[in-house]
C-alpha cells in the first residue's frame, strides 16, 4: 500500500516514535485508540497524527480511533523492521564498542558481520563475540559479503576518508558518529548522530531553567 | 543582548549546528561569510539562515555578510560553551563507558564527576581515571557536590526510576540514552539520545534507495 507513494522526510523521522509508542500501547493491551488519546501520550497535535498517519493509508475509522496493532504492524513494515541488513562497524574504540555490545540493533535485523580498525592494541581483541580486524583486511572481507550499512566511530579527522574509501567498495548506507554533517562525493544514504549537538542543547536549556528559576526565587 | 529574549526551542537546535560550520571556517581562515553561502554549505535555505541569526541580534551587515568570529563567539555565548557543568554517568556499561572515556564533553565544560552502577562486576572499576561507585552512595556524593547533570545509561526498566530518584535528590539535567521519550514528575530538563530511531530511519531510507537504483537499473 505504501511502497510506491512518497513519504516526506519529516513523516518518515517520526515513524520510529509512533512505532515506539504503539510497542507500548500493544505492551498494555490497548487495543484501540484515539489520535487525541495518542496526540495527548506524544506531545504533538492530533491533527499531526491524522496527517502523518494518512500519508500511509490512514487506519483511523471516525468514531473508533486506530486499531493499535495493525497501526503497529503496517509502520514497521514501512519502517522495514523485519528486514536484514549486514553491518560492520569501522573504529573499535569506546564508541565502537558500545555500538558492538548493544544487543537491541541486532533484535531490529541489524546484524553486525564484522568490526574493524587500525590500532594494533585494537585489533585481534575480541568484542562481543567478534575479531577485530584490521581495517587493511575490509577490501577482502567485502569481495565475500554484502555489507549494507557501515557504522562510523572513526576519529574525527579520518571519518570522511574511510567513508570515501568504504563507499567506493560499495557500501550504500553510513551511520556517522563524528561531530560533522557528513558529506561524500559518493551516491550513499548518510545519517549522523550528534551527541555532542545534544549535549549542548540540554546545557542551554538547563541553564535558561535555572536563570528562570532564580528569578522567580528572587521575586518571592 | 540575547539573554532575556525568548528563542524558540527550533532555533536552539540548529545553534549547535550553526556553531559546528563556523568552527569549520574559522579553521579554513574564512573570516566573513554571506547567508548565500553558508545557505550552500549547510543545506538549509538562506531565508532560513537569517530568520535564524536575527533571533538573536543578527550580525549580518547587507552587502558584506556575517563576521564569522564574532558569530561564532555569539552562538557559543548563547550555547554557553564556556559554562561549566557538573555530569554524573549513571550506568557503567558500554554507553555509560562510552561516555566516560568520550573526551570532547569535557573540552565543552561538561566535567564528568562521578560514574555509578549496581553491578558489582561494575563498581570499583576503574574508567577513564574514575572509580565506579555504587548508586546506593549517590545520594552522599551529592550532598557535598552540586550535580547539573545525569547522563542516564542504566536499563531500560529501570531509566523512569532512576531518573525519579536522582531529580528528587536536586538533579535538574538529564540525558537519557534509553529507547523512550522520558517524562518525570518532577521539574527537569530532559533531552533524549534516540540511536535506535536513527538506525531505523537509515535502514528506511537505504531500503528505498536500493528499491529505486534497482528500478532505474531494471529500465535501463
Amino acid at each position: 500500500m505504501s511502497g510506491n507513494k512518497k513519504i516526506s522526510m519529516a513523516v518518515i523521522r517520526r515513524l520510529p516514535r509512533y512505532y515506539r509508542y504503539l510497542s507500548d500501547l500493544l505492551k498494555m493491551d490497548i487495543s484501540k485508540i484515539s489520535s487525541k488519546e495518542l496526540s495527548q501520550r506524544m506531545g504533538i497535535t492530533a491533527s499531526q497524527i491524522r496527517q502523518d498517519l494518512n500519508c500511509f493509508g490512514g487506519f483511523g475509522q471516525q468514531g473508533y480511533g486506530y486499531n493499535v496493532e495493525s497501526l503497529f504492524n503496517e509502520i514497521g513494515n514501512i519502517l522495514g523492521v523485519n528486514d536484514k541488513f549486514n553491518v560492520v562497524i569501522l573504529g573499535a574504540g569506546n564508541m565502537g564498542q558500545a555500538l558492538a555490545n548493544y544487543s537491541n540493533f541486532e533484535k531490529r535485523g541489524f546484524n553486525i558481520i564484522g568490526i574493524f580498525d587500525v590500532n594494533p592494541d585494537l585489533v585481534g581483541k575480541e568484542i562481543n563475540g567478534k575479531k577485530v580486524l584490521h581495517f587493511d583486511e575490509f577490501e577482502e572481507f567485502i569481495k565475500n559479503k554484502r555489507i549494507d550499512i557501515a557504522m562510523l566511530c572513526v576519529p574525527y579527522e579520518k571519518t570522511p576518508s574511510v567513508a570515501e574509501k568504504v563507499a567506493s567498495l560499495g557500501v550504500k548506507g553510513l551511520w556517522n558518529f563524528s561531530p560533522m554533517d557528513l558529506k561524500i562525493s559518493h551516491d550513499v544514504i548518510i545519517e549522523n548522530v550528534h551527541l555532542s549537538d545534544s549535549l549542548m542543547v540540554l546545557g542551554y536549556r538547563l541553564k535558561e531553567k535555572l536563570r528562570k528559576d532564580a528569578l522567580a526565587e528572587a521575586k518571592k
